[in-house]
């Protein structure tokens, strides 16, 4: 049997209710496949705040490290989940701290210290589910996309940074927009090898036409293209690109931005699908453990309630969607370990419990899902 | 009889064609209400470039702060326009010139040389198109949303800015985003007025839990809401926010966000209407004529093509919709004239020509718009 380490990060709201459901799943999926994981559990965000008073305690990364793959909840308190239970934003718990305090720096801590440079955001319409998207039918249909986003730098890590006055004396809060051509090259051969291996097509994002930062991403971006012969590549404005994700999302196959149009993109591709409770994602290193989280928030409004008892599953079931989680475990299985079997066996799983019906209430109102997963691997 | 001159600045593609329709239909109205309008026409963009070898020349830049309102056409070479004639990014005239020679950085210095401030930007749904739209006829259905952009400050314009090289020699490019208090504070003035002549809701859109430039505006506009006990305030990170405008955009009503951020957010609330070709936008500043454009881009694609011969109007057609355009002359009544009868009279000439059913490709492919306008007035 093969052996590997799994540190799970919980983290706040609903998450350790989906890592409890991604945790069974791969215990299962791992037995049939003749594979043993051992886990360790360790706190992060807003649980991490409460225990230890910072966001991402020392032990957390260390044991991170060390692992071979990584799997996150959810971290913080705001709240971008359900989609028929919509709150304008809340003031949750520690929304008041200040910035080293915050539950999002533990996983800006955690991305950094793991060095997770690329984030891998796939954005896909599930047959199942085209009606749950907002979208026309015919306009959801089929989209299959992948956002690349890059993870480690730009205007989330960039320095100089923070508060100061101007020459008339006013407080001003400034950022710094910053890459080196290390860190676009890095990224952009993740995206052009993603290209690869999908559709061969690859849009890079930026403001070329205002920013020198996206100036330097073009030249580095399109210098890279001449290894890439057999990758179509074209470039688009962050402006028009939030326009062509509406107006004709089946037009991307693979697309390659910075941290912060990554950010906002990403998401938006992501409610295109209507599926934003099924949606994974995966941060990779050059080398270490990859960090698998699912795209949603924390959903605390949500957190720990049951919704209805399920007689075929015999098995209370949570209102949140654990298949986000679930699916952020085939990435880890593919992607981490390169167990592309018991990948396999849990996407199968997957996409046979949505066939079969079950939903929670993200995607639709009737049938369940939670431990079902488990009884069709 | 009231005199008042107008700036005229085609710029460039399709700018022209549609500043010609916008000037003529600004005549009728005039003449209509007892207004004389002097003209003056001068060159900016890639056209400038052409003619002067700048984007904005000394000359067009004094005109227009002596002129009472300004209307832009549109600049550059690239294209975010046609609907149904999409081909990706083609490289354009004037794409590879320096920064400084750019068609956009015009429109730049333009904006910095006029002090306009505050980006209006409504993404309204025209009953008689809410087809046209690629969201589901029950989401975008009675959309009426503006977004307050800031517009002369930010990551567009902050210091430092270029490319030098790192600690390890490498290249890097770097831009700053930065706000002081007296920028946020103005334009959430412009942002709650605006608030209190709608709905009276107000969402600020920032990136507070990563950068201190949002913490600070955060901090200001919830300042200023004690001002205005009447208007409802939330605040939303831009990613949920990128989200919120495609699952259910009928719960905005006034946006107000930086630079950036309003760069992004307009154009994706624009593209929900799927009237891009519709969509006007004013931009003020405290003291001095306003800037007056279609949000559209140049479209050079279809910049001077005819689409046909038009028998009720007796006129051979352009492709381009001239509406957005003509619209924007609306807001130049309404907002920089003070003109209410003049821009009531042009909107209800839009909303008739609409009504008949002429249409141009971008938002349906039967009837034609063009001087039918000036004919309904
Ligand atoms: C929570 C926040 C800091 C984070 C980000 O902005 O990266 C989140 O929005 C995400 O996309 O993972
Ligand atoms: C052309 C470009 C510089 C401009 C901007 O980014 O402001 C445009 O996208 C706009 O929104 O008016």
């Amino acid at each position: 049997t093969k052996r590997y380490t799994i540190t799970l990060l919980p983290g706040d709201g609903i998450g350790p209710e989906v890592i409890s459901v991604a945790k069974d799943v791969l215990i299962v999926a791992g037995s049939q496949e003749g594979i043993e994981f051992r886990f360790q559990e360790m706190p992060v965000g807003g649980a991490a705040l409460d225990l230890t008073g910072v966001p991402l305690p020392d032990e957390t990364l260390s044991m991170a490290k060390q692992s071979d793959a990584i799997l996150l909840g959810a971290i913080g308190g705001y709240f971008q989940f359900s989609i028929f239970n919509f709150h304008f934003q809340l003031m949750y718990k520690w929304d008041n701290n200040e910035k080293h305090l915050k539950p999002e720096t533990g996983l800006l801590q955690l991305r950094a210290g793991l060095g997770v440079f690329a984030n891998l955001r796939p954005a896909s319409v599930f047959p199942q589910l085209v009606d749950s998207s907002t979208l026309k039918k015919e306009v959801a249909e089929g989209v299959d996309l992948i956002v690349v986003r890059e993870l480690t730098g730009g205007i989330y890590f960039g320095k100089p940074r923070g508060f100061t006055t101007n020459e008339k004396g006013e407080e001003i809060g400034f950022n710094t927009e910053v890459y080196a051509t290390y860190e676009i090259d890095r990224i952009a051969r993740v995206a052009f090898e993603t290209a690869r291996k999908r559709r061969g097509k690859l849009c890079s994002v930026d403001k070329a036409n205002v920013l020198e930062a996206s100036m330097l991403w073009r030249k580095r971006v399109t210098t890279m293209a001449s290894e890439y012969p057999d990758i179509e590549l074209s470039h688009m404005y962050v402006d028009n690109a939030a326009m062509q994700l509406i107006r004709n999302p089946k037009q991307f196959d693979t697309i390659v931005t910075n941290n912060i149009f990554g950010d906002i993109l990403s998401d938006e591709a992501s409610m295109i699908t209507g599926s934003i409770g099924m949606l994974p994602s995966a941060s990779l290193g050059e080398t270490g453990p990859g960090l698998f989280e699912p795209i949603h928030g924390s959903a605390p409004d949500i957190a720990g309630q049951i919704e209805v008892y399920c007689v075929p599953c015999d098995a209370y079931l949570d209102k949140a969607n654990p298949l986000a989680t679930v699916l952020s475990v085939v990435m880890l299985l593919k992607y981490g370990l390169r167990e592309e079997n018991a990948a396999k066996r849990i996407e199968n799983a997957v996409m046979d419990t949505l066939t079969r019906g079950f939903r929670t209430g993200d995607i639709y109102s009737t049938g369940k899902v939670h431990t079902v997963v488990q009884s069709v691997i």
